[in-house]
């Protein structure tokens, strides 16, 4: 007995990473894989990585009625904006929603008005949408109907920086967020700065007076610290194709030693068996490039006991931990299943 | 009940590779890894995409009495020549080998002179030994103690021409094999050719006046065709860590067009559960970017009709499907279980 | 006293590659750069590395009478079909004309319509019309108004299989050309298979059934061996941005050794500046990777005397020798000027 | 009339890139290069881009005697400590020296001794020596005997954050400096971070708790600032083989928008000719992609009003502006001659 599962938007990187990743899954079953520009299409005719997987499916044009009647479990991996559209629909309907875009992700509508530049219409749902980053939100996500997937530059941000703040072992009104990602993050669709000759080699500052993810870290980081905390937040793109990498900098409170922090990492990550920290070995700090294809997330850090500073590090696949993977963990903790069902394998090295 | 499986070598990428590949693989528990130069250290120390993994597991160095107690199946990931003194020693005990190094490749002794410079010391052990590709040599691994995994290089060309060879759809004195590899198959060891700034955006020829793996691959083609087949052979270093395309150049004997080719292809691989067929979709032709990580063969041709040539194409993961995933499918054959146990998972896209 | 030159198609990779280098060389100026696209727009506002040059220019739309008007020598970096609208005008003025497109490239209207599926209108301008590769057609350059400049695959081809096949060192009848090539190749376009997620890491062969610049590379190779000669020859997209390798597979005529074949080299390019023979040092056969930028051509062979076949290399930028050096060579003959006039410069190591 | 120069350390990438360099110097002429590991060898044994170039220059071991015999300026391209043993010996003999190493750049004796562990055995040389940032010392460079060029990691740092450091409009308490360079910076020897398969798609922080470069940032901050100033300091490999981004994070003063920030990067920079300032375009903040093989920096900036932060950016090729082109531009002043000599030419697109 499996679980019918749909995926929404399933043509573009997000989509199709969950469909690889549920091709694993004992439980779920993918029954609709929806995509406007590929319908009636094989699946490995755009995804040819799935070439002998899913044989009998092919892409369709999205039918609300199709996916209530079909599905237990709905993935949506559709632009911003787009979700706006189809969740509350479908959350009526009293489906498992799991909601990829950045539409339900800020709880403070105002948040979401400044960030995305209009009212959201759906105030409500935000305020019942959680945050899906298991780490953080597990019990609110066992007995939730629609969980928002955070984004993939937010969800290394956070990683980095959440056991110095949330047991404030750093000054928290001078908080830098340095993060570098690879070129997947912009999506499958062709755009000039993702043309190949201009994105190899690229070490390119982008959003730097204000990336929205920012809000997500703001708002998680703000809620662990129990005040306020902005960030400074910028990300840039680097020549990689997957993997994305935060550098939390910041200063330390009076007193505080490397022991303290890494106490702090402990504390927090200890027990989590998609949470990795990187202390020893030939590679000391996190590397995007040890967790391609996983859900695992590396955490490390250093101090420089000199100046009183810290530099935190968290290393993720932005399409698996940072999209399609933590969306997969997410849903195994709303079904009940163990959390780690169909996710836990190692990554490829070298990769 | 796991079978207990010892890795010698297990600190070189082919070593890593298949720890990886066998922390997945639901029979096989791996409980002895030596490496010289990590003894003592966790495996993590070196493979950073194993934190997590083999937990209880260090290097160690190696004894043949320890692997004899301990293990059931063996698994060589040693430097060529080295399997010389560890097999015969082995063999003698009733283990099942793989052995992933060149030296019990080549069936004929003479061969193995003149491309590798010296007398074998044990031609009777090369006659026993059986060449692991299993699309070609299935029921001969099923019997097999001892398994000769091909090299990445020889694995790729061989499917590239194996099915028209076969049939001898193409002129057999004109062959050209035409390899493009990525940098892990020269292994982990620095050297010059391979530091980053050198090997990166490298399009470079070597050993173009004649590579040890052609020996396999005619070997293997001779046999099929049932006559001696000569090949010419050049590898050409390319840009990518993982990876590599056997491009066959050849000329089509009279009379015979894209669909007795087609067929051909069909005929050999249609029902192989690791090889598939790229004639469609948005890719036309294989490439091995979309079987990362993976054992999947993916193969398919073009015809010129002006001119009566075709050119046939294999990729493949050099470090999977060209050796430490082969080496597990033969494995799996020889233990008697599904063939593609542990090893049927879909690739990454994009990789 | 500089020669005013435009640019028609400024703003494409071998537009700006054309400005590059033209930035550079003593005895020209660039008057006019159009661009329908972004007429009007500073040159640095699409090319970013000119930032600090051409301050004084903004790209324009044509006007043919504008392009008479002010320039003597006019540069052609518009796709293919384009060229034959703009030509044919410009060719009665006098104006001295480099086309980087492929349609004046093919001396048979018969070719012509092969590959590029039309009549061509103009069979008097293909006969007046010159094939710019220098080293083949020097002297017919210094009188010509018309210079075709070569495609990239099939200068590095044609330079890889020249001497021998001029002197009939190898087997006329089994010829095989294997280029690997950079994605800069395909233009500054965005498009599917150029996509940095898709593109990075590709080793895809493509046009595998009869790419057009087999065309110019038959007719060359034929007009130095004085006698039809048909060619093999596939391209594969690899992971760089710039470069082209081409691979020549041969069989030599009996009697032929690696001595022979030397000399035939050494006869062809001992005294050319922009090629370089390479057979010792560290590196052993030529890699784009060391010419990158420049107008060389680094050549080399192998010869594998077991089977008797040889294997020949030839290594270029495809912007530069392969498009907008290979034209301002053609240009420095054309003006009388020594060759070499603003493109004798060093490559970049590591690059 | 040339000036006769001599490269020590000759065979590295800093030596071969002040040979590439120096090959297109109008003033200068190469008369010695040296390499202990080479020596005997032609230039291009090594330095393959060099073919054709210094066809009559071999690498000569090492002779003080010879140095100053022959030479009037000598490049420096040894590691660290080395210089030491070389320099005061050649300081002696009146010869122009510009020194890569970090031997004689801090001032201060005691910063020396804690970053590179002990006593500075030449205190007199640390202050007779000019530290070779051209922009910050000219005139000290004028009528320097010997130049300690900057490091590469550092010369980013200074060239981001020197505007506002200068004129104080940001904390200075509280800067933050995240610098992503590529894997020509750590040299040509091999070694196991830079081995191909583990750089090549890395993201991977290092030196995190203390990188030596911050001394000279610090140092030229500090004086520019007029009181001590310490920086948080973190450089990241990634996937490039040239090139260094340092981003700048800091709050603004009280007062401080973007209009502000803008005169302080103008001021500055505004005159200088191979400082661009990247403000518009397609591409809005600077990439080291565009600066390749060149000695340009681009800079830029963000400012977030928010949450009152800015962000700088510099970006420069490490091989070039990060160290040999820098030497040349001091060594261009030491002379007299232009400070463009040789230097001037535009970058790459696509690099």
């Amino acid at each position: 007995m499996t679980t019918p599962a749909c995926v929404i938007g399933a043509s573009g990187y997000t989509g199709g990473e969950l469909l690889r990743l549920l091709a694993m899954h004992p439980h779920v079953e993918v029954v609709l894989a929806t995509s406007r520009e590929y319908a009636g299409k094989p699946i490995s005719y755009v995804h040819f990585n799935l070439r002998g997987f899913y044989r009998n499916l092919r892409f369709s044009q999205l039918s609300l009625d199709e996916v209530t009647d079909k599905c237990e479990v709905v993935f949506l991996a559709v632009p911003h904006g787009v979700s706006l559209e189809i969740v509350p629909k479908l959350y009526e309907t009293g489906l498992r929603i799991l909601d990829l875009s950045a539409d339900f992700r800020l709880k403070n509508p105002e948040d979401y008005k400044r960030w995305y530049g209009r009212e959201h219409p759906y105030p409500d749902l935000l305020e019942k949408a959680v945050y899906g980053l298991p780490e953080l939100h597990r019990d609110e996500i066992r007995g939730a109907r629609l969980v928002a997937v955070p984004g993939c530059n937010a969800t290394a941000g956070i990683f980095a920086a959440a056991p110095v703040v949330r047991e404030k072992l750093v000054d928290l009104d001078h908080l830098v967020i340095d993060v570098k990602v690879g070129s997947s993050e912009a999506g499958s669709k062709p755009n000039p700065g993702d043309h190949h000759p201009e994105r190899e080699n690229a070490i390119r500052p982008y959003s730097a007076s204000g990336h929205r993810h920012v809000a997500e870290v703001e708002q998680e980081l703000s809620r662990l610290a129990g005040r306020p905390v902005r960030v400074a937040f910028v990300p840039h793109a680097v020549s990689a194709i997957r993997g994305a990498l935060a550098t939390l900098h910041a200063w330390l409170v009076e007193g505080v030693d490397e022991a303290r922090v890494w106490r702090a990492y402990a504390a927090m990550y200890g027990r989590e068996r998609f949470v990795r920290i990187v202390r020893s070995g030939l590679l000391r700090y996190p590397d995007p490039k040890y967790v391609i294809g996983t859900n695992f997330v590396d955490v490390g850090f250093a101090v420089e006991k000199r100046i009183g500073r810290m530099a935190g590090f968290a290393a993720i696949d932005n399409l698996v931990r940072g999209a399609a993977g933590q969306a997969i963990q997410s849903m195994n903790i709303m079904m009940g299943w163990d959390e780690a069902t169909g996710l836990y394998y190692p990554p490829l090295k070298p990769a």
